[in-house]
């Protein structure tokens, strides 16, 4: 019998460490599930516990000795181990009382944000969200290293993701989106949809499509909840969708987009299984995944033909026509103010202004205090008209109030992905739209598990993107891609 | 500022390791309630997990130095650290290498006996039974340094029990309800339900009937499980129950039942919330609330009349003549196999059989393999018939799969606490049965509320038992009720 090596104790740490964290997610599922509404104050008491936990665990210096000593024993080794330095070397360059300031901070803020978006009060919110952007910047100088400060943030969400790229490629599509958002608004105006849907039946037909985009219900679950979101990896991936009794098309694509995150958590290899590599690699390509799930396949003409289909057999007639009204009322660009509601054409141009006011902030060109009128400035100028109010403006995501700094652009990053990955496959699959029309999900959702879902962590964000594709990743495709359809439903 | 005081760190540390055992638990009840199917084994490494870290937390030297530093402020301080002592010597004394085999072992042994009960192959299960006996036993012996290796085991489950006084009483109790099974099965018997009713029904009166008894659904819900259970302490107390449209009494009274285990939880002072302090004191007081909820209420002919109504407003005439009928329904003898089955006179007969079974074993009386030959002689003697196969007989529990031993006493010293309680609330409210008529139970629950549940592990066991009651607890009260109610029902 010889001693374990010191890359095998470093995965058996590891290995035990990714089980707490499932557990710790699961908690946050359960909260915004099942959990009593009474329950709230020892729950924040029991996420705290496990935080402290992992936070221990995370910040071993055991850890560090044993990334000196680990000799992988082969790529996926070396894969593991790039990532668990990762991981170690930011957990520890965060000084623990910082950390625990912002976990602090961050929990109170929400509530503070919350309040403020209810009553459309700006001053409420700035003095809490200026605390919250002093102390990202105190963590971002920690882990930058004298570094760019937004970059330093931007990674923990995509790795080695450069604000500079994501820059230069946002500048390219502006412009273009612009012009295919007038052009829309211009044309011939589709009717909203004016029937009632019944909850339970538009669920049935969610959990219908879920299997058809390849979710594996026996490895995970469809809940309700106030936001739709997919939670969890390996065996055990659960996603919730929301209703609208007038709205069906809000359960049927979240429920969609949330297959996409699922199903790249359960394409994984299972050798990945509770290890550092057994997760989506950054939430770029997670985002390509549910973008690609939801808005090429699922809004495609041929798609949405199929879908018609079921919702007359499920629904009955619900007033509208044919295929062609279905797929122009499924792709509408309307007038809106918030970022979750938007079409495929508008979203994007709610990521830039995030990005470019977030980005400014942390280069100390913006103050918090100037944050509400920048806001409503590049708002007039992209959408053409004005904030009705702020909980429609700068008010309207949670992110910035718990912290999330970084996180926008990889809401774009993932469409650009989507693009490409939508243009290989249709390269692929010459036949793709007789499938689609036929509601055959299986050979798009096997070349993404394929190409893409199967890595999990084991490469770089980018490369992956390039593996599957031939060719590194750039947005002509998915501008391509918008051109083409949406200058086709503007009769253009 | 001052440092805190060694009485304070330990509690601050043990305030953390409720919280993460509180998650534990949590894990449990989404492994019966929730989770998908196929995630099995990425969960049985997630629950490994959370129990190393609890088990590393139990046994932290740094608990040792702190317990004698520690000055109690008030007599709550020292009931806590009176807990934290016990658990705490209980953890060390155990060798680590025997915890953790222990745990492979009857992780492993659960299958193995749910395959031989299903086959009724009794060989199949006892080597791995004749495993769990001896590391049992070695853990007793760790435990009980030189004393009574059964009352080691005991003491885990009904702390200071003591297996020569629960066979006293037993003793005592036996021949009463042996002589009390035979009249009630000479007496003519009462027709079985014949109805069908709906299962989604049973449900909604199961949770008006939680209600009336006192749950508080905001830190609480109910769901369907394989067995019912309750699961949680402090704010997020859950229960389970089960459906069978041929038998509505399963699901309402299993309901009951596992209110009485939540409301002692959710009853306990918020003073002790998160502490040793703050969960039920023993499994025979936490069994008396469910018994005294299910049996002595929940079954007494004031409330059978009630309930009656209820079933009758729900499922319309169900094939019962009247009140007097349906209390016979509620409460009929008759032959079978099964513990969790039995009714009020012969569950307990269903104890005392193991009972005395698993104490010869520790006491090297009884070898594993001549088991099931006694557990047949013993039926054969208390019940008149013979067991028809393993799984109605020696097979027919979980329990010593598991480990569970000195665990199946708590169940009749709960009911013989039940017995002492009901007594005295019967003294304290004359008015009961008017009460229980009306579906009215918030003056009964309100009293255990006060004298049971709100003490948490404040004091030993049987003295929040003597404290509620004025005098020690003893069967008489229970056997009287048992031959008053018995008695009048099979006409005597």
């Amino acid at each position: 019998m010889s001693l374990p090596t010191a890359f095998d104790a470093l995965m058996a740490y590891e290995r035990e460490t990714q089980a707490l964290a499932r557990i710790a997610g699961r908690l946050s599922w359960d909260q915004e599930t099942v959990m009593p509404r009474g329950s709230a104050g020892q729950r924040a008491e029991e996420s705290g516990a496990m935080e402290s936990v992992l936070h221990a665990r995370r910040t071993n210096p055991q850890i560090g000795e044993w990334l000196e000593q680990a000799d992988p024993p082969d790529a996926d080794g070396a894969a593991q181990l790039r990532l668990i330095r990762r991981s170690y070397e930011r957990s520890v360059k965060v000084p623990a009382d910082l950390a625990s300031a912002l976990a602090r901070l961050t929990s109170r803020s929400q509530g503070i944000w919350a309040g403020a978006r209810a009553a459309d009060d700006v001053a409420a919110f700035l003095p809490t969200l200026a605390e919250v952007v002093k102390l990202k910047r105190e963590e971002a100088a920690a882990l930058a290293g004298g570094g760019d400060l937004y970059d330093a943030l931007v990674d923990d969400f995509e790795p080695n993701g450069k604000a500079a790229e994501f820059a230069a490629m946002f500048g390219e599509m502006r412009p273009g989106l612009v012009a295919l958002r007038e052009r829309a608004l211009n044309a011939p105006q589709v009717t909203p949809l004016s029937a009632r849907f019944d909850a339970d039946t538009q669920m049935a037909l969610g959990g219908e499509l879920a299997e058809t985009f390849g979710y594996d219900l026996t490895r995970g679950r469809i809940d309700r909840a106030v936001h739709p979101f997919s939670s969890g990896s390996g065996e055990d991936v659960r996603i919730t969708t929301r209703t609208a009794e007038d709205d069906p098309f809000n359960c049927l694509y979240s429920t969609i987009h949330e297959v996409g995150h699922a199903c790249y958590e359960q394409g994984i290899d299972p050798k990945f299984l509770l290890t550092p590599a057994g997760q989506g690699v950054s939430m770029g390509v997670h985002e390509s995944q549910s973008r690609i799930y939801e808005n090429q396949l699922g809004r495609s003409r041929a798609f949405c033909g199929y879908l018609y289909g079921r919702m007359r057999d499920l629904f009955g007639d619900f007033g509208v026509a044919d295929e062609d009204t279905f797929y122009a009322l499924v792709n509408r660009v309307h007038r809106g103010y918030i970022r979750t509601e938007a079409d495929e054409v508008q979203y994007n141009l709610h990521i830039m202004l995030r990005f470019d006011l977030e980005r400014a902030l942390f280069a100390n060109d913006l103050q918090v205090g100037d944050l509400e009128a920048a806001w409503n400035d590049r708002f007039r100028a992209d959408f053409g008209y004005d904030v009705n109010r702020p909980a429609n403006g700068v008010l309207q995501d949670v992110h910035w109030s718990v912290g999330l700094f970084g996180y926008f652009p990889t809401y774009s990053l993932g469409n650009v992905y989507a693009g490409c990955l939508h243009e290989a496959l249709r390269r692929e699959l010459p036949d793709l739209d007789d499938q689609l029309s036929r509601g055959e999900l299986s050979a798009a959702t096997g070349w993404l598990r394929e190409h893409v879902q199967r890595h999990g962590g084991r490469h770089e964000p980018k490369e992956v993107i390039t593996l599957a594709c031939g060719t590194a990743p750039t947005a002509a495709p998915l501008m391509s891609y918008l051109e083409t359809k949406f200058g086709a439903l503007s009769g253009a």
